[in-house]
């Protein structure tokens, strides 16, 4: 039975330690059994001390068994993708360029972790620099098709049960797009939640810490933890931490209703997608769903997203750039020259609209629960030379909207496809308790037809 | 008696309409006949309703004649620069572009004066846009010299005696250079302090508000009504307000030691400027004051501010530049398509070093208690072409340190000079405590003299 353990909800898991049901180094040892027989085909890892990740389950015990206060995580493992500094692995930010790089203290959301009592697990393949180029991971559903970047072992790790749960960051599509692509969830809060510091910075304005998960209630779980304020993250704000794992659990007072937002880059949805969205929306009906259409004021968004990203990582990578940019892959190299180029005036031009934009949306999130519109454009391309596209992710991210990938469509060649939910800043538990709401009604017509 | 009114201190007209010895009304009634006999020369005032002003005064009075509660400016008039948003006066922010401005909400400043039961009396001169180009205030030490600005006319009428109190800002050398061309107090807080709400933007990263006195004692009267949090101002934070006041008015528990700061720009002040402090240095003798190298590193703050500035106001007057570029002045012109050519990477970069530098002058602050240094590189230049040179106040304005300048020096042309301290971050109490004390201690020495 014991064999089986790696299945476990992290929520449950923690229960089970809790209660004493199960130890946390009996989940550890079935977590890397599992890692064992699927690391070949899978890759998700890219740093894993098996002795020292169960040497921390042992200690997650005796402190449990001690009498002493346990964490909402106690004895959990978790996946960290490699851009987290972590003061015990080496943080490679997936280049060469950073290779044995030995941080000297944790990031933020990493000590969080280790408050909340959970097993850093390992250290989880990223693209390069967070960026487009993909590192070695395959999809767990069929390892000739991307996982999706940029939190590429992450996202893998947790839809082929090695991990419960995984840290990921977002600057365009890098949660939700792996997230659709693996088939689990993919939670990105709302931007300023969740402080970066001792993450690798790629764009001050756009850089997002999210999570995977395989349920809404894991995620809503993992990303309270996280939730706090750090001087190194001007962003961030002292602040009640919002009950995400109480209101997620909860069913909503009334049943939501969602606007079907279908976005300026519909046109880059695969068909297969829109006939997807079609049947989803005709099957919530007119008394959940509605079409909303968000106007010509967001038509540019995705120039005004690359203005900002180019330019800042023109800024963050310019000594990687500068002490060896042939070592960097031709788009990383590309996006930072232009982004050299980028005027200060159309930055900060693009940069001020975020706010703007979001006064504007208010209005949608007075009359809808949430917005209803496609993860990525439709299930994992073939081949590992891209992580696909992430720009139905774009939007949200600019925004700093929060956002959840959902694994409940299914492409025509078996992958799995995201169905992306987006609430209003600062609405992230709402958007949780909607989330778990879709999932289950969706999941109870498929159990319905089965 | 009552004629002599207008020269009250703040706190003291406070008091005595509180206790009841004065009322706003008489008080104001003498500002009036002060500015009567004084404007034709200072030309201090863009707009002024003598009836309105009254007419705030009487009510002032009649509530604290009510028992209701009363502000800690109850009844004392206030002038306020002209690129703070009035609703009950226009505000042209002193460009032919922005005439007959009517704006639809009171700046944050505006609002906290009110709450303070403060009379708003009228508007001050800008500087065009609050930049370089001068407005039409003069010295009302010698009319034939410039009055600094570009808080102009705030800094002449507080030094002049027609109002005891008035608001500036400062995004290079806005309060601090005309406070010390006036010779009044001028006071800049800590970035952030105050927000910004409400006010002309030229530079998100540098513009600051500040405050002019006749007194350190009513400089942080002013100030302390001022401080808050605005969800406009993304750089401002809830937090408890400091005890401005109440600290100034405390002697230091123990004496404090200035660090003498030449500063990068030490060959830009004039030989008697040079002088002075030299005599000054010499005055407060080696138990007071230490002469303080700040290295290399902020050689070339001058530049990044200049970089970061230009960019701003190519964003910020976009609109004015655009619709009428023939309408601004050749310097605010020029500055601006400077600016246009500024690339994101370099703005962003000056814009990072502000936090990394103010790091580093921590040691400073923990050896010192306050920075001393010149205000101005002299006595106001003859000539109303120019405002003078904001050199001195760059780097602070840049670093976003708490500065004061004091009216404790006089040119050989007979016109003052400013003395400028300098705090850290967010030490604002402390600074003032640390300004009065140098002023009584240099005002003792001249009653002795004398």
């Amino acid at each position: 039975m014991n064999e089986e353990l790696y299945k476990l909800p992290a929520a449950a898991a923690a229960e089970a330690i809790r209660e004493g049901y199960i130890t946390s180094e009996a989940l550890v040892e079935s977590c890397l059994e599992r890692i064992d027989a699927r690391e070949d085909e899978v890759r998700a890892w890219t740093y894993l001390d098996r002795d020292y990740a169960l040497e921390q389950a042992r200690e997650a015990d005796r402190v449990r068994k001690s009498g002493q206060p346990i964490g909402p995580l106690q004895g959990v493992p978790v996946g960290v993708k490699d851009i987290f500094d972590t003061v015990d692995m080496p943080t490679e930010d997936g280049t060469v360029l950073h290779a044995g790089r030995r941080p000297i203290d944790d990031a933020f959301a990493v000590s969080q972790l280790r408050k909340a009592g959970a097993v850093i697990l390992g250290k989880t393949v990223t693209t390069e620099l967070a960026v487009f180029h993909p590192g070695k991971t395959r999809n767990p559903h069929d390892p000739a098709h991307t996982p999706g970047g940029s939190s590429s072992g992450s996202a893998a790790a947790v839809a082929d049960s090695m991990v419960p749960l995984a840290l990921g960051t977002q600057t365009n599509g890098s949660t939700i797009r792996p997230a659709s692509f693996c088939g689990v969830v993919g939670y990105k809060p709302t931007f300023g939640l969740i402080p970066r510091a001792g993450v690798l910075e790629q764009s001050p304005p756009l850089d997002q810490v999210g999570v995977f998960a395989r349920s809404v209630e894991d995620a809503a779980l993992l990303a309270e933890t996280l939730v706090g304020q750090h001087p190194d993250d001007p962003y961030t704000r002292f602040r009640a931490t919002p009950p995400l794992l109480a209101t997620a659990r909860q069913d909503p007072p009334v049943e939501p209703k969602l606007a079907f937002v279908r976005s300026p880059v519909w046109d880059q949805a695969e068909a297969e997608t829109q006939e997807a969205f079609a049947e989803l929306v005709d099957f919530l009906g007119d008394a959940h769903v509605e079409e909303y259409n968000l106007g010509e004021g967001v038509d540019d968004v995705i120039e005004w997203h690359r203005c900002i990203m180019e330019a800042d990582l023109a800024y963050s990578f310019a000594r990687d750039y500068d002490r060896a940019a042939d070592q960097l892959s031709d788009v990383l190299r590309g996006m930072i020259e232009r982004g050299r180029e980028v005027t200060a005036v159309d930055y900060n031009r693009a940069v001020r609209r975020i706010e703007r934009i979001n006064r504007r949306l208010h209005e949608l999130f007075i009359e809808f629960d949430a917005v209803l519109t496609p993860a990525t454009p439709g299930p994992a391309p073939a081949g590992l030379d891209t992580t696909g596209s992430p720009v139905f992710c774009t939007l949200w991210t600019y925004l700093g909207t929060p956002a959840i990938s959902l694994p409940l469509l299914q492409g025509s060649n078996g992958l799995p496809l995201g169905v992306q939910l987006v609430g209003e800043r600062h609405d992230d538990a709402r958007l949780l308790r909607n989330a778990r709401w879709l999932a289950g009604r969706i999941q109870q017509a498929d159990a319905e037809a089965a």
